[in-house]
């Protein structure tokens, strides 16, 4: 099955959770219903729900418990965008900050931690403590995570090990939960929880890695910004620091690096871009990702081979093959 | 006894609430960890975990259990202070913005979203959901109180329920289930937990309308600040918006607001605390404060007898006194 297949499958209960997500955010503050129901038009590929929903049906498949955790996840996955976008904003708005654009970020900031707050609220409905906990833990770490991207931006010394660390944090823990809590929820047993944890781990870290791959690689109609984002941002992904290990490569693309840093955003990342897509990195980095689909997949495999399971499978292949 | 007997006398215990604060914020991220320290060696009232422990004392007191909800619910507090941080520093540095300045924005906005996270996680070691649905639900509130205060900038022709429906949510609610939560969390009964709640709630009321009028009558030295810095910002508080409904006040005040509005922030409030202060609005809103206490100290009539039934009467009676 493809992924529209497993989509088309899952629509009439994808369809409640659009609806709980909408209705969840609603307030009496009519500012902070506007900028939340304006990120949830953006829409997105819900791909927490969708795992939630499959990892659910190993247990006792009941929407009404499992959206109370699917649209919590969610949600925290969109505060934490929302927060991203206050850095961006007054990045893109340097030097001109008009009442306006403080206003935004104002309104951003306290969305996003709306959107939290709106998100624990909803999961604590469920009596099961072990799911709070589950979700307030992921909540800190995600916040380290991002911390961390900070401390790292132009950070060309770091290690391979402190990019996948980042990106668990950042990415992989968030789904790799949303499987093990969608179990939980429809009361599976623990082996089950586990297993399905380690299955969105895995996907999870395939996801990232693939993803920044993606910016290296991608044309900007296919990623709907220009390639290169991350490296102008100063966020050293796994192919560049692959690459700058490289003996043929390390010299030139430090210093095209240190060219992008200086220049504070403005920089060229053309011959920086020409230097990583020649690199070993690349290849490098895509076979990491391929052996984290593999794990993936092989964590799902003492688990019954109920449709579930198949369509957990055929999502690992989709992001193992997201083309560039 | 006074204030600072109450505080003696559970000095043991806050110390190792302190000792709690201090380490449920320490992280492996070295800068999280600092920032978040900073904040605590700021220091504090630390008035939230005071009613919590007293609270407590209408149950089964326990300091483990107690500061399971006492170190979460100052965390809250001080959460809400750095985010309000972030949008200070985005006004005070106004078309500087400097790298360093943006960069702190960020560590204050993570810091903000980690301490949140590190609070709720704290609590859901308690096994009581209702405690982790309580904090979550004040979270949420708390956030509209934010927005409510932006939105309400500079209108001054907001009705004074509207600023008190404010207050509630962004200082009275958090007051308040901390006196809950301290008698839910040492298994208090019911009807024991709810008076104390309307203790919290109406202490809290007139915690903030005092700090309110703090800030219009108070000197430089007594409130660390130049006073009128609410109206300068466009928090309208509520002497404020009685003044504004005096005939004798009313057209010269509004024409005073606006001419600070007008200035961003550069005007001079001199004009406008000398209208306010001749105003009844001063008295009026000292007496609405008077009758807070009053229904604070009610609330605990039926309760029984304890030392802590007065500690908790001393402290109304303090907050009702606060001079200027």
């Amino acid at each position: 099955m493809n992924l529209l297949q497993i989509y088309a499958k899952l629509k009439s209960d994808l369809d409640a959770i659009e609806a709980k997500l909408a209705s969840s955010v609603t307030s009496d503050h009519a500012l902070l219903s506007d900028a939340s129901t304006h990120l949830l038009k953006a829409g997105g590929k819900r791909i927490r729900p969708v795992v939630v929903l499959l990892a659910g049906k190993f247990g006792d498949y009941r929407l009404d418990v499992l959206e109370k955790v699917a649209v919590p996840l969610e949600l925290i996955h969109m505060a934490s965008l929302v927060h991203d976008d206050v850095i961006d904003n007054a990045e893109t708005r340097r030097g001109q900050l008009t009442v306006k654009s403080k206003w935004d970020n104002r309104i951003a900031m306290y969305t996003g931690d709306y959107i939290y707050g709106k998100a624990l609220a909803l999961a604590t409905e469920l009596p099961n403590p072990q799911i709070h906990q589950i979700l307030s833990h992921a909540m800190v770490q995600m916040c380290i995570g991002e911390m961390e991207q900070i401390r790292d931006f132009f950070n060309t010394d770091q290690s391979v090990r402190n990019y996948l660390l980042r990106i668990r944090r950042k990415t992989a823990l968030l789904i790799a939960i949303s499987c093990q809590l969608g179990a939980i929820a429809a009361g599976a047993d623990r082996k089950t929880a586990n297993c399905l944890y380690r299955y969105g781990y895995n996907m999870g870290m395939a996801f990232q890695i693939r993803d920044d791959l993606l910016d290296l690689l991608g044309t900007e109609k296919q990623i709907g910004k220009p390639p290169g984002s991350d490296i102008k941002q100063g966020n050293m992904t796994l192919p560049v620091l692959l690459a700058l290990k490289e003996p043929g490569h390390s010299e030139e693309l430090l210093a095209e690096i240190k060219k992008i840093h200086e220049s504070n955003g403005a920089g060229e990342t053309k011959r920086a871009l020409n230097i990583i897509r020649k690199s070993a990195g690349i290849h490098i980095a895509d076979e990491m990702a391929t052996r984290y689909i593999n794990k993936a997949i092989e964590a799902l495999s003492s688990l019954p081979s109920i449709p579930a399971k198949k369509n957990l499978t055929d999502i690992a292949h989709f992001v193992g093959k997201r083309n560039y």
